[in-house]
């Protein structure tokens, strides 16, 4: 008998209807046992890019083989593919929209099916606007039960999965200049610039005609100060004391932040 | 031993709060293996109504014996039934106030209890402000426990619960006049039209002196174009694809909606 | 073998992003058996008031070693102590900041560690930013699993955690002067006066020029009015029957609110 494997719901469904608890419902009929975690509900409306940030991150510290359903569908009901994806780490389950294309940089695919057998969907006939519940959530949780990926439908190329493009990086003598890709909750802003390009490095930020330095977490500096380090997440992230960098700084997603390294 | 049943919880109580992490931990003091999900807690504030429609398109999705404890409750503390409810497949926990009428109305209870047993209660006492903790988060655990429906209180005739009244459908001739009977967190209308009057139709709606006539799914229309299809939920739903149609079509709870029956 | 321990989470972090479902991960990482419940996820950024005020509230209705995991930790990456607290009835795992100081101030703390063991951390190089993820969580699960609290750090003096004051009552004659301490989602009212300085005794609220007198639930007055009564959290408490006392009333956190003892 295979191990029960953990199940998480990322979607940009909300809380405020019951989408996402009906997910459950579907994931508890197929299997009792299982118990889905959430993410996140709150990625902004078909926004793939937020959902691809926030996949990537969340990733890493689950157990292996947990079962990762993810749906934020602007697609839904037109022909973008169902897709399952092997990782050596775990299970990818949702639209093929770009929004694994994070977890897919970093780690490789083992293997991937299109979703195409309708015996593990809640029905043949599926409704055509909420994949979420009839197709993605009973595939995930007999995934999570030990049914093969490679019963779920015809294997594809992995390489065929569709990715979201990556902004640049502008790297010009000491200075590198990346976007914000997300504004968490507390207003603090996460660049796309990886903090090992700075780590071990003398480096700041240029804030107008201000130059920050680095520091290593925000208490670092006064209440109210910007501050700027290697966030939790990995890249470089320019927050405010106890306060909100969004509101302070006016940044927010896609502005410019640029690194500049010193000595 | 009676099988382990799942437990749900939809209330008005918002996540700002600990009301619903502390019936969670209700429930776990009753049996620490009950697992509750939520359905939602963000009914607008005594919206029975939208109580009424969360729970109906959740009720269906759940195992069988799932155990729903619902709590919006205006009336709490006053003379007002508390009551447990038996279906073929489900338990229904919470105030009889109509909030579980959508259930009723679309299938048949077998059993109803007014729970007068405070045997089950987290206390004789119950506070006379917070029923969900002190009573039906505890009573719900019991029934989802394998207790019987009949050791909760005295047994009431299932017609006697309380209803809350459906407006009307207009139909003439080819024109069926409805509500927006809820909005969901997209800004989708969903009316209280069902899609059986139309299904294998030809048809459209009404808006200002425009026909739409009806697709299948969102991307049958231009990003930022309006459309209309039955939606997951079984009614006539209308939706601005990749929009919102609350904010585009100025329309929301309550508001007439019309569809025009062609051919 | 020990028996399973529920774990809660409180934080500051909001649904918005998956803070909180990555420190599901971590728990489920160390001991896939068992469960977080959230309390809630909503306590304003780093208001160690408020998060006092929910674990309190919240803290009693868990099961006995119940876990609570608490992160609102405005001093993240200073100096402040992080601790694992042992009580009668639970656990409790978080920064030295105040936060437990409500459950500390009513049920007397059995012993306390400093989180000095990185045996039994994420990792031995905890971020600087997200102690949550790498500490708390991590922490909070072994000991739900069984780990004694010794092993966690080295023991320090209960008397030794940082409590946050509390403002005084102005009692004089019959008038008892407090603060609204807590403002819930409906708009209604918690004062720190509490509900045992009034109960069995005649009494009211004064606002403005008058004096509203106690009852047991909010449908005690009429639709609209404002009602006063000994609330579930077992504080006075202001409301209005089936409306908001914030913005009827215009009152909010650490507003003055006056009981006068009548007869």
């Amino acid at each position: 008998m295979v191990q029960q494997r953990l199940v998480t719901l990322l979607t940009d469904f909300g809380l405020q209807d019951v989408y996402v608890g009906v997910m459950k419902g579907i994931v508890a009929s197929v299997n009792p046992q299982l118990t889905a975690i959430d993410l996140t509900h709150e990625i902004p409306p078909q926004n793939l890019t937020a959902a691809r940030f926030c996949l990537l991150n969340a990733y890493s510290y689950f157990p292996p083989q947990t079962v990762h359903i993810a749906v934020v569908d602007p697609g839904v009901g037109s022909q973008r593919r169902g897709v399952a994806i092997e990782l050596a780490d775990g299970f990818l389950v949702g639209p093929d929209n770009g929004l694994f294309s994070g977890i897919l940089d970093r780690y490789s695919a083992i293997a991937a099916v299109e979703l195409t057998n309708s015996h593990y969907w809640r029905s043949p006939n599926p409704s055509t606007t909420f994949h979420g519940r009839d197709i993605f959530a009973p595939v995930g949780a007999h995934l999570a039960s030990g049914v093969d990926i490679n019963q779920l439908g015809k294997a594809i190329d992995p390489d065929s999965l569709v990715k979201l493009p990556h902004p640049q990086l502008g790297i010009r003598e000491s200075l590198i200049s990346g976007l914000i890709q997300y504004v968490d909750r507390f207003g603090n802003l996460i660049s796309n610039i990886p903090g090992n390009l700075v780590a071990e490095k003398s480096w700041g930020i240029i804030l107008g005609d201000r130059l920050i330095t680095s520091q290593t977490t925000y208490s670092d500096v006064a209440v109210g100060q910007a501050v700027t380090f290697i966030g939790s997440h990995g890249w470089v992230e320019v927050a405010i004391n106890q306060g909100s960098a969004r509101e302070k700084l006016q940044l927010s997603f896609n502005d410019k932040l640029t690194v500049k390294l010193l000595s």
